[in-house]
C-alpha cells in the first residue's frame, strides 16, 4: 500500500482536503463532530500529517493564557466565564493555568510561552510590581494584570485593570469610623506581602491617620507563615489569637471576605455575636456573601466588568490599537448585617 | 557576525550547553532564575534554537491535562491543589482546562490532544457514559474520570474514581425517612441529565420505593433550561416555584449543596425556618458548609482522597502497571443543623 495522503483521508470521509486540514489543526470553524470522524479515519488509515507543517501550526496557535494565582480564591470564580466567553468570541483559544501560592507567576508565564507561545496573557492576582515581568516585554508577549492596579506601568504592551485597593480600603475604614468605631482590629495577609493585602492594610492606616486616630500596631494582624491568607481557615484560626490577647476593639476588618467568613464562624462557636459584640467587615464582595447568614459588610469589586475590560484591553494591545495602561474601577460599599453603630 | 550557537549562549551565561538546552526546553530540574537569565541572553544575542529539535521536545511534553466541567462548582475547588501536587511531584506538568457547561468535554480533550499531546487526562465532572470517549482510546491517551463511577467501563487505558451517587443518594433519603419525613421534595438537575444529577434523583426514587412510599412526580423538580443546576441561583429561584405549587412536603432534598444554599437563603427571606418548617439537605459536602449558619445536612464526598487516587490510577495506566478500573469511595452522612424529626 502506498503512503496515505491527506487526499485519501478527505475522499474516505467525503470531505474536502481543506476540511481535513482544518480538522488536523483544529481550525475554529470546523464542526467538532466532523472533526471527530476525520480524526478517527486518520487513525484508521494510519495517515501521518506532515509533522513540520503541523508544528508550524502549533506555533501559530491563537491562545490567550489566563494565569491564576490562588485558584481556591472564590473571588476569581465569576471571572472565568466572562474571560472564556470574551476570549473565544474573539477567535482565540482560552487556556487557564494555575500558579501555586509559593510560585512566581512569571516563571509559569515563561514556561507557557515556551510550550504554547500564547498571543497574550491575563494574570489574575499575583504581584504586579515584579520586575521580572519585563521579560514578557522582551519576549514580546502582551499581558494584562487584574485585579490590581499599579500607578507606574513602565512595561510596554501591558496594562492593569482593577480597583484601587488603597482607596477602597480607606472607604471601608471610613465607614466603620462613621459608625463610631475607633478601635478597629485588622486581619491582613503576610507581613511581607507587597500586593493587595498590604495595600489594604496601608489604606486602613491612612484612614485612621487622616482621622487623627493613632495606629495601634497590636491591632494589626499579619502572618509570617507560608499559608494562603485568602481562606476561611486563616480567619477561623486568627480570630482566636486576636481574642486571646484581650485587646480592646469594637470592629474587625478582614482584608478579604474569606477571612471574615472564618472569623464569623469562630465567633458563633464562642457565643460571640456580630454585630452586637463586634462589627465585622470584609473585602471583595464574593458571590456567596449574598447567601450568608448574616451577610457581611464588604467592598464589592465589579469582577465581571473587570474581566471584560481586561480582555478588551489585551485585544487592543495585540492588534496595535490604542489602549489605557491603567483602568481603575470603583468598588461599592455593601452594607450587610455584620455592622452596627458602636 | 557568524550565526549564534547554543555554545555562545552557554559561554556568555557561564553555564554548560546542557543547562542552556534545559532552559530552552524548560527541563524540570532547571532553576527558574537561571532559566530567566539564559532566556534573556538568548533574546539579547538573537540566538534561534533549532526549531525542529524544539518542536520534537514540545511533542514529548510530559503534561497531564485536567479537564473541568463547571469550574464555578465549588465542589472541585479542594481537588486542584491535590491534583497539582501529585502531578508535579511525579514529574509531569499540570494543565488545567475548563470545559463550558454546554460543550462536550471530549471535543475539548481532542483539541488538547492536538495542541499539546498530554500523557494523560483527568476529567473532573462531565458525563462518563459518553461513547465519544472511545476516541481517546483510539488516539492512545489514557484517562481517568472523577467524581463519577460507571459500572461498565469497556474503554482501554481508562478508569473512574468517585462515590456511588445512586447509593449515596439512597443513604440520604433513608436518613430523612428515619426522621419521619415521608413527603420529600427533590430539586434535581436537568431532566435530560444522564450524569450524577439523575443518578441522585434515581437513588431518591429507589429509596422511597424500597420503603413502600409511592413516588409523587409533582415533588420531583428538574429543569429543562440550559442553565447550570449546580449554582446558588438555581436553588434560590427553584424553591419559589416549588412553594407556589402549595404541595404538601416536609423535607427538601437538593441534589447539591449549592442548590441547598440558594434554597435556604430564599426561605430565610420569606420568614420560613429550617429545620422548623422544612428539613433541607444537600449533597457534596462543600468546604464552605462548615462555615454556614446553619450548616447543611449533606453527603460529604472525600474529594481530596478521590483526587489523589485519580492521579495514582492514571500514573499506573501510563506506566503499564496494574490498576483498578473502578474505584468507589464511600460518602459520609454529615448531620448539620437543617434537619429535624418530622
Amino acid at each position: 500500500m502506498s503512503k496515505i495522503t491527506i487526499r485519501d483521508v478527505a475522499k474516505q470521509c467525503n470531505v474536502s482536503v481543506s476540511t481535513v486540514s482544518r480538522a488536523i489543526n483544529n481550525h475554529p470553524e470546523i464542526n467538532q463532530r466532523t472533526r471527530n470522524i476525520i480524526l478517527k479515519k486518520i487513525k484508521e488509515l494510519g495517515y501521518t500529517p506532515n509533522s513540520n507543517a503541523r508544528n508550524l501550526k502549533r506555533l501559530e496557535t491563537n491562545t490567550i493564557a489566563v494565569l491564576i494565582k490562588g485558584i481556591g480564591n472564590l473571588f476569581f470564580q465569576p471571572m472565568f466565564k466572562v474571560l472564556e466567553n470574551e476570549i473565544t468570541k474573539n477567535g482565540y483559544s482560552f487556556l487557564l493555568y494555575k500558579v501555586e501560592e509559593q510560585d512566581n507567576e512569571i516563571d509559569v508565564a515563561l514556561k507557557l510561552s515556551q510550550d504554547i507561545k500564547p498571543k497574550g496573557i491575563i494574570f489574575l492576582g499575583g504581584c504586579f510590581m515584579d520586575e521580572d515581568k519585563k521579560i514578557l516585554e522582551e519576549i514580546g508577549i502582551p499581558f494584562v494584570v487584574t485585579a490590581i492596579v499599579s500607578k507606574n506601568m513602565s512595561i510596554k504592551n501591558s496594562a492593569c485593570v482593577g480597583v484601587d485597593d488603597f482607596l477602597e480600603s480607606k472607604k471601608m475604614v471610613n465607614y466603620l469610623l462613621s459608625l463610631g468605631h475607633k478601635k478597629i482590629a485588622i486581619i491582613g495577609s503576610r507581613y511581607d506581602d507587597a500586593s493587595i493585602g498590604m495595600l489594604r492594610v496601608n489604606g486602613y492606616k491612612q484612614a485612621l491617620t487622616e482621622n487623627n486616630i493613632s495606629i495601634d500596631e497590636n491591632l494589626i494582624f499579619t502572618t509570617t507563615k507560608n499559608e494562603d491568607p485568602y481562606t476561611f481557615e486563616y480567619g477561623y484560626k486568627t480570630i482566636d489569637i486576636l481574642l486571646d490577647k484581650k485587646l480592646d476593639f469594637s470592629a474587625i476588618y478582614c482584608v478579604s471576605d474569606a477571612i471574615a467568613i472564618g472569623v464569623l464562624k469562630r465567633l458563633r462557636e464562642k457565643g460571640i455575636k456580630s454585630p452586637r459584640d463586634y462589627s465585622v467587615v470584609g473585602f471583595d464582595g464574593l458571590e456567596i456573601n449574598d447567601y450568608l447568614n448574616p451577610t457581611i459588610t464588604t467592598i464589592k469589586q465589579p469582577v465581571e466588568n473587570m474581566a471584560l475590560t481586561a480582555c478588551n484591553v489585551l485585544f487592543n494591545i495585540i492588534s496595535g490599537k490604542p489602549y489605557k495602561k491603567v483602568v481603575t474601577f470603583e468598588g461599592e460599599l455593601f452594607v450587610g448585617q455584620t455592622t452596627d453603630k458602636r
